[in-house]
């Protein structure tokens, strides 16, 4: 992050640590105007209710999209667009898109992956990734099917996608003939499990990535593949919400108005 | 309403009238311990921005659950539920569920249809109904197919729906070959168009009725099927909006802790 010009602190709390404690370094990170980004790291141990913890970063400063109200204006296709920073009035609405599921579009789109009227199918419907990456899609015109632990023949429904998600948190869940061939296949899952060759406990993801890569058109590898578009993501919501801050109390008197 | 035993103050506005007049008005309804539910009617004239009115009523009074804070808990499954009535900390959230969409689980409940594993299609992705109704139907284990005006062949994936929601706008959009045998289906279209025998403006669903009754296993019609549902529901809402305030404030010293 020093690379990028990010300033970074981390508040490494012991486990035994009460909720107020977090709750009170939040509003400190809260209302000091030098930091732009508020992040806590999930899970968080069992006595404290990590729904309370991620409601109390205030929403504009919630760079990972996990508070309710940022929630629900990137549900009502409401979220900050790139554009809307020059845009300044008090009605403006601070929406942040959480980071996967953006990085996931950003994936596509850097790729020229067409969105526009595909069959996307999303295997998995989490909070920070299955079910927002659904609405992003849904938002970007792709006819999208959400399938999980109860779906009945969910490989009958794979072999539709044109561009198949799989983040079911399942090692290796996604057969070679699940996939149709030319597919697009961007494996979120972050598993450990032995590998099929040196039986060694090996990081991989959802998807059987030696087999599916022969049928698939394009596929993202685990590691490598999500997850450090990702932290750009992260990064790009964090430098947005500082040249926010920045055009609203910083502008200088010589800014003309574009 | 006054059946019910509610209360209910019509504010008529002139549609001259500024968006500043609706926020004061929307303010002292906010701000009256008297007024447990608020609701804008939509749409509003051009000159209004529907997002800044809707976004001024207190989530707490937005029996509609159009703010985007509740639409937020809605999406995250922390929506109120019935039983949570009685929990009574600082901590809840009091999540509030959008009628129209509510109002649909409840009539597939009643009449015992099965969500839990089934293959549900929705037609339309609106913010008011397709989007949300598809998110609580994913909450009850459906796997759900959001169809919209993009979708390519969409004749083929409403086939395959055990529950089938047409909320897409266009008159007998759903033809009787386009539903499975015995599969459920929700109307909640409105819309006015020339009946095929009297050649007279009436109002129709987004499903072919007369053909679709004979082959669907259930279906609702238009008037008479979704509507007074959602009315039922804003009443609901409202009902326990005024319960919790009671539980807050006006819980009485003799009330025992249950």
């Amino acid at each position: 992050m020093a690379k990028l010009g990010f300033a970074d602190f981390g508040h490494n709390l012991p486990e035994q640590v009460t909720q107020d404690a977090i709750l009170n370094l939040i509003h400190y990170l809260n209302n000091n105007p030098k930091v732009h980004g508020v992040l806590v790291q999930l899970p968080l141990p069992p006595h404290i209710d990590s729904n309370v913890v991620t409601r109390a970063i205030r929403p504009r400063k919630d760079v990972d999209g996990f508070h309710p109200n940022n929630v629900g204006l990137m549900t009502l296709k409401r979220a900050q667009q790139q554009d809307d920073l020059l845009y300044r009035t008090s009605k403006f609405e601070y929406g942040i898109e959480p980071c996967t599921p953006k990085g996931c579009i950003e994936l596509l789109d850097r790729y020229g992956v067409e969105i526009n009227g595909a069959n996307a199918v999303v295997l998995g419907r989490s909070n920070i990734v299955g079910h927002p990456l659904a609405t992003l899609l849904l938002h970007r015109n792709a006819t999208v099917t959400i399938c999980h632990s109860k779906t009945k023949h969910i490989e009958k429904i794979t072999r539709k996608a044109d561009i198949l998600i799989a983040a079911i948190g399942i090692a290796r869940f996604v057969k070679r003939d699940w996939v149709k061939p030319g597919a697009t296949v961007i494996d979120v899952g972050v598993n450990f499990a032995p590998d099929p060759i040196t039986n060694k406990p090996r990081m991989c993801g959802d998807v059987d990535y030696a087999e599916v890569r022969k049928v698939a058109g394009a596929i993202t590898p685990v590691p490598g593949g999500v997850g450090p578009m990702t932290v750009a993501m992260l990064m790009k919501n964090t430098l947005e919400n500082a040249k926010r801050f920045w055009n609203k109390y910083y502008r200088p008197p010589w800014f003309m108005h574009v």
